[in-house]
């Protein structure tokens, strides 16, 4: 009943996590009667995403396709002894903004769970373990989500490089209040975290 | 920072209703994780958005450029004496899925919005008051949304409508209580209406 090619743009944007009939059809609908140039030009990024698009075979961080290494992996002002592990690609570019890290990364691509059948062989863990290794690592900085899936995963991960490098530095990042979050609005184990980590003034 | 391809598709998504960076973000990461195919689908879909959907020019929806008018003013089993106003074209899919209704349609292309800087003249009503004689039309049900801009459409509709034709039955959309809202939870306008309104059983 609705022409074929705006019926076409709602289901195929209908594919996208979270959009639904409603909202596909808002889109759709949206870039109608928008310039057409939107269209195009959504279009024609989507079409070159994953020619162009490639992971480093080294830290497994997202890179260009026309690159061998990633360039934060390359660079040779970043400290090569310290490893950021991280769970998913985005997250290297959150880090990264603090502009207050120089050494590399590790993306482990996800995080041990169990209820969406992710095991910890599918993660990159070994590559890690020969990396330390490799590039005489002394300090490794678990960066995994504060969530069930991501406390595993240090812990495993903890684990794992401890039994094979027991002199190695194994950290993660520190837990305590946000910026802006008022006492009374933050959860226990935060607030736990920040009385047991207090810091001199 | 991020591979440059990827970027583009964060900011063209970010170009979306309501799509703010990070939801674009996770978008693009979506997509370069799932197949290619999903992503060279919207794009295709994309690209031909525009081209092949247009505008009918008797009532306003939106057709398949192949065609000439829409195929529910076309298709002789409608009754033409009847015009169903709606403000945007995909309303009349909302209307088509309940099979109530049997006349044609008449996209006004908006409503009246001082806010938006949208005024009478921008709408297509000219063209329906002239649809009136040219299709000799006894009902014009007006179906623009229960909001105040909605309804100022509606009272200058109905104005312009009758002053023309004070024989054309001007009728609206019942105001009264939609499936499974409590009473509690319902309005007091839309209670008034429902109780104005009531039905015999």
């Amino acid at each position: 009943m609705l022409p074929s090619a705006l019926n076409d743009v709602i289901e195929t944007l209908g594919r996208l996590p979270g959009v639904g009939p409603r909202t596909a059809e808002r889109y759709a609908y949206y870039l109608l009667k928008a310039d057409e140039s939107i269209s195009l030009n959504i279009a024609k990024s989507l079409a070159k995403l994953h020619s162009e698009v490639k992971t480093c075979p080294i830290t497994f961080a997202l890179i260009d396709s026309e690159n061998t290494v990633s360039p934060l992996y390359d660079d040779p002002s970043r400290d090569k002894d310290t490893i950021l592990v991280v769970e998913e690609p985005l997250d290297i570019y959150a880090i990264e903004h603090t502009k207050s890290y120089h050494g590399t990364y590790h993306v482990l691509g996800g995080a041990i769970s169990p209820m969406d059948g992710i095991t910890a062989d599918q993660l990159h863990i070994k590559e890690l373990i020969d990396r330390v290794e490799k590039d005489n690592v002394t300090e490794i900085i678990i960066a995994t989500n504060p969530s069930v899936e991501g406390e595993s995963t240090a812990v495993l991960l903890e684990k794992l490089l401890h039994e094979k490098y027991p002199d190695l530095q194994i950290t993660r990042l520190a837990r305590g209040l946000p910026l802006g979050i008022s006492l009374e609005y933050a959860d226990q184990i935060t607030l736990t975290s920040a009385l047991n980590n207090r810091t001199k003034i």
